[in-house]
């Protein structure tokens, strides 16, 4: 372990990669849908497999230098574990979300489309939070388990591709994407009046997998990340 | 080789992971088939990725608790080549048939489906079994063959996501996942009357796996696994 | 390096493999137009996928005991390079093509087709050969050019992957694959008549590409597979 | 660090994987188009699975003997980086267009068109220059950033593949790539009047990276690549 980067340099680099995270899920969801011509499946795998990509590519460049949490939730639990200091994930939990909402903006930017945007896409009910639940779980459950740090790339990447398959609310799984996702009227999009129940549903799935990941990870190593 | 985790643990970490695994492969699959609009290539293309996927992450992250089976035919496989006590073998194809029925009940649970269903797909015939016989005995191979334990993750979902498309019956070559697709009534789904024969099939598929590997890969090292 | 593996474990090995390899292209060729419903690129890229990942699980399940050719103008070229005596690469011909043909078979018995069959499929000409000739270029020359052995599972199957879609011929790059294909009246399949034209392309390109390779990768190191 | 290979021979390294690339790009987007009958979200799937792969394996192929560039960018941005005299720079900034052009031309050839063509695809306008600035700006954000040489093939290979779709141009960052592709009036190509717009664009992207990376990247380590 070297000696850990500014605050203002951390903070930088979970500003940027937020931002390109949330740029690739919003510009390829509009890509994606314009290209397809109707069919949501193939519009849904090309937007999936560039969310994947460039998670596992901006983890791998990035997490040397922040942890690349590029979600709140991620940040709030790693303060929980006593692994980040309050101070750093209050500062991580706002760049993130402005990060993101930026990136919803330079998507919007790119597509020639209006920069600030209100989507109304209905995303709720019990079942899409039990959803957001299950992929958050999962999420925060590899940010805990994984061994190696060379292996959080793609592990985070596989399990996020697979939840937007699997889980009925296509695996938003992150407060900060969330809230940049409302910010865009496009395939991505999410209605601000559904925001706060995907964020709660976050909140709990992350919590529980904590829990989980305790006893089930806890007897066989120490627990370390990056 | 450390102090392995007490049974508990390992028992807990088979039955989630297959609960993870056995909702991805349902739910992704009701997914697909919703979105695709009858594109049936498109559908299992997008349930082919997810399952690898999330097969990949799991078992790295879950291997070294309790080896990551999540299949009842490699525990049971395990016994026979030693590496697994008789009682240890039984637990875990217990729990893996619970937990894969409880994924089933999860995936409904997100996609607003009635939680308990009995599959009308018809999955049949000799040609359906030689499809099972060698889809299994190809994971069964790899999961002997692999020398690394860092390779099993990708090398077992890389053959199952081949199997899912060059074997006619696009590869189940897993009991307790064959007995969890029974019970739901959707793109992933089999006749409970036509479990029988898969599970027959992937029995002597991957015991024909072992003895041909006893022969290929005994001489250049002695085998070994997580 | 330890004792090699004896010749008939060798062989065996290179026939099952090869049996693997064509199974899986034929038959998830045929499976992908089954389903693809006339949308010959979803067909190609599930064919390709199916392909690519098989690959890559049968190199490094195998390649420890065989080198895993699966591909007679790989081991010719390795007795070229004196890396395999004539003998053995002789054997190791006539296995791959009978490997390769079985597997033909075991996909027409998967999916209830005739066992034996002969391609109709015209691909002739010398666009069509000067692809072929590229493909081959390209896998031998990553054959003989990568660094370390583990990258050799990954590094063939995408290149591969991109050839199926980059040249005009998809890529078949392998005499055995070749004779295999004709065998087979479904998606994957070749006219025998273009079998000849194709074999020649193929040598013609390896053979290139051992004299470029000779030259590019010789000053920086010596050359070892395994 | 052993001995540098000579000028010809990464010279003639640069030209061997630029022509592949280019002819990887056209001709995967030749193949996609004439299958995907009009669903060109499946053509661009297709397109950015081919180059992704081969540029994953060319990396891993060839960087050792010349860095595998492949890209004007990056050879002058390496020169300003003080890591690539500039003679040798200039060398490489010639071959790659070469070789670029040399792929185009040998795209067309294996898909029996007319060798020389002219694009008529417009890419134009503000909003195409702020995607390629953005494409090329995270290209050379992983060329700095990435921490193991054997990390840049997927690396790179993941931002470019993600770029393809998130991005509205589809992400050519690529001066050499772009000159080729105004030279096929295939699913690839661009007008060669836009050619100045997108390659400043291209560069402007290049150099905030190295602004921006000097600062994040600086303290915690210094750079090394290949």
């Amino acid at each position: 372990m070297q000696e850990q980067p500014s605050l203002a340099r951390r903070a930088a680099t979970e500003a940027l990669g937020s931002m390109m995270l949330a740029a690739t899920v919003i510009g390829s969801g509009i890509m994606a849908e314009r290209l397809a011509g109707g069919n949501t499946a193939v519009a849904l795998l090309a937007n999936t497999a560039a969310t994947v990509a460039v998670l596992a590519a901006l983890i791998a460049l990035l997490g040397p230098i922040s942890g690349a949490h590029f979600n709140p939730v991620v940040s709030v639990m790693e303060l929980l574990r006593r692994r980040l200091a309050a101070a750093d994930s209050a500062v991580y939990v706002v760049v993130q979300a402005i990060g993101c909402g930026a990136g919803a903006v330079l998507a919007h930017a790119m597509f020639e489309l209006p920069l600030l945007q209100t989507s109304t896409h209905v995303r709720t009910g019990s079942a899409q939070w039990l959803a957001e639940a299950v992929a958050t779980f999962g999420l925060q459950f590899v940010v805990i388990g994984h061994r190696r740090s060379a292996d959080a790339p793609w592990m985070v990447a596989a399990w996020s591709g697979a939840a937007y398959w699997f889980t009925a609310s296509t695996s938003f799984a992150n407060p900060a994407i969330t809230v940049a996702r409302c910010l865009t009227n496009t395939f991505a999009g999410i209605r601000p009046a559904d925001v706060v129940g995907f964020v709660v549903a976050q909140c709990v799935g992350a919590t529980i997998s904590v829990i989980v990941a305790r006893w089930l990870f806890s007897a066989s190593r120490a627990p370390q990340r990056s």
